[in-house]
């Protein structure tokens, strides 16, 4: 997906929203646990009651991964009924992987031929040779961390180098020239909403993912006055306060009614945008 | 497996060889691939061919990833093949995750109890709550990226704070307040032989995991100089020179002469310690 296809679809749903697949086993309504493959079943409820509200949807590779054998599984037929069903909504695999060049290589070669996701996650630690392997996929992306919204983030992602420059700044630096905005997203955490005027004269065009709205207590409101930019620049995610809103067999039901709520108060923020249209 | 019962298997074998599965199904002997399982099966020669030269084995996850559902089959009859048959060999799942505190349980839960692992490589970008989780179990390790071994390593890695400490510097003095050696490990590459000196002043008692040795141009030599403790300390890695010895049907025989040659030069630096028994 291109950046100018991602910026019409959030024009058309008045919705920047991402909606985070993280399903856990342990979290569904139990009256799944019955079925052949109940993340896949839970998934697809969410996805299909969802999809009007948002633009995105990020699965969230860990809790697939710790399912083993079957957790790939019920992750491949998700990103196939995405691809399948809803091929306008842009697909982020939440890996956070990255890793040496010919590593690298493998990593990307998973989720963007394997599994056909639009974008993934990336850990840049390990400097350029670990992110550029990704940006050889024409119209896929890599969605680079940045500020993360997690306590650890203080660790090292905020420390200043002799310059005066947090590592988190650093990474948006030194990437740009590696990949223009076309290409490259950041991950930005949405609990440091301060943080986001910064983050947007370092980078002034591109996406920024924003995880942490919602259960992690990130602020809707201020995310989107200092980080959005004329073509929006962001994609919100909201996981467990849409995909758990029921425990019940209502679950879908009550996701789409978090997700539109969601929407709604999006579509205030967009107003700016659709006035210079 | 406990810190002293790695150090036991390495006195025995005279070897602190780890075996890197990269295993990749564009590199493996073409008369392979009329197998069902290619992969396992190179794999399992491999293993028999290597296992007495060597305290350790290390697959590379993004090699199985990237052939999706098939490839995660290959790596579970691969760590179960180690488990059952080589159970006192160490098991690292080089898999280079970490995300927030929630998602990295997630990450342990598949790598420790789905497959089995003895430890798994984590990087340290998102900080303590990232890492934290993969502690939680008993006898199981957290390898976490200090300096690696890859050109991309002087991005962040080796940029300087205010204090002027280095960024893989400041990884290896942070995390040791969250776990000691004997639940931690730490990647240091070994293209940098001349800075194993300093590494070994911030981590005296740790054992660090070296790759680049081999096909990434590292010097076991200087490595085992200054990179050994008194409880030698050392997990080195190679793959490609060892498991890509041939491209016929004698692989896992030029596999194992690769490995002896390893070891055989690991027993002389091992020499100091034995004199200390």
């Amino acid at each position: 997906m291109t950046y100018n296809e991602l910026y019409q679809e959030i024009l058309l749903k008045k919705s920047y929203l991402c909606v985070g697949l993280d399903t856990d086993i342990n979290k569904i309504p139990p009256y799944l646990l019955a079925l052949e493959d109940p993340i896949f079943e839970f998934n697809k409820q969410i996805i299909e009651s969802t999809a009007e509200y948002c633009v995105a949807y990020k699965p969230n590779i860990a809790f697939y991964e710790s399912l083993g054998i079957k957790g790939w599984i019920s992750l491949q037929k998700t990103i196939s009924f995405l691809n399948t069903h809803y091929p306008k909504h842009f697909t982020i695999a939440d890996a956070k992987r990255g890793d040496i060049g010919n590593t690298s290589y493998m990593y990307a070669k998973a989720f963007f031929e394997e599994f056909s996701f639009d974008s993934i996650t990336i850990s840049p630690y390990m400097g350029k040779d670990s992110i550029t392997p990704f940006l050889e996929y024409k119209n896929k992306w890599a969605i680079v961390l940045a500020l993360t919204s997690n306590e650890g983030s203080k660790d090292f992602e905020e420390i200043s180098d002799t310059n005066g420059q947090k590592l988190y700044e650093n990474v948006l630096k030194t990437t740009q020239n590696w990949a223009n905005h076309e290409q490259m997203m950041y991950v930005t955490g949405a609990t440091k909403a301060i943080e986001f005027k910064n983050i947007r004269k370092i980078v002034p065009k591109h996406f920024l993912l924003v995880p942490g709205v919602g259960a992690q207590g990130g602020n809707l409101e201020e995310v989107s006055k200092y980080g959005m930019n004329n073509h929006v620049g962001l994609l919100v995610n909201s996981s467990r306060a849409i995909i758990y809103a029921s425990n019940s067999s209502d679950f879908a039901l009550k996701a789409s009614i978090e997700a539109q709520k969601v929407q709604k108060e999006m579509e205030i923020y967009l107003e700016n945008i659709y006035n210079k249209l």
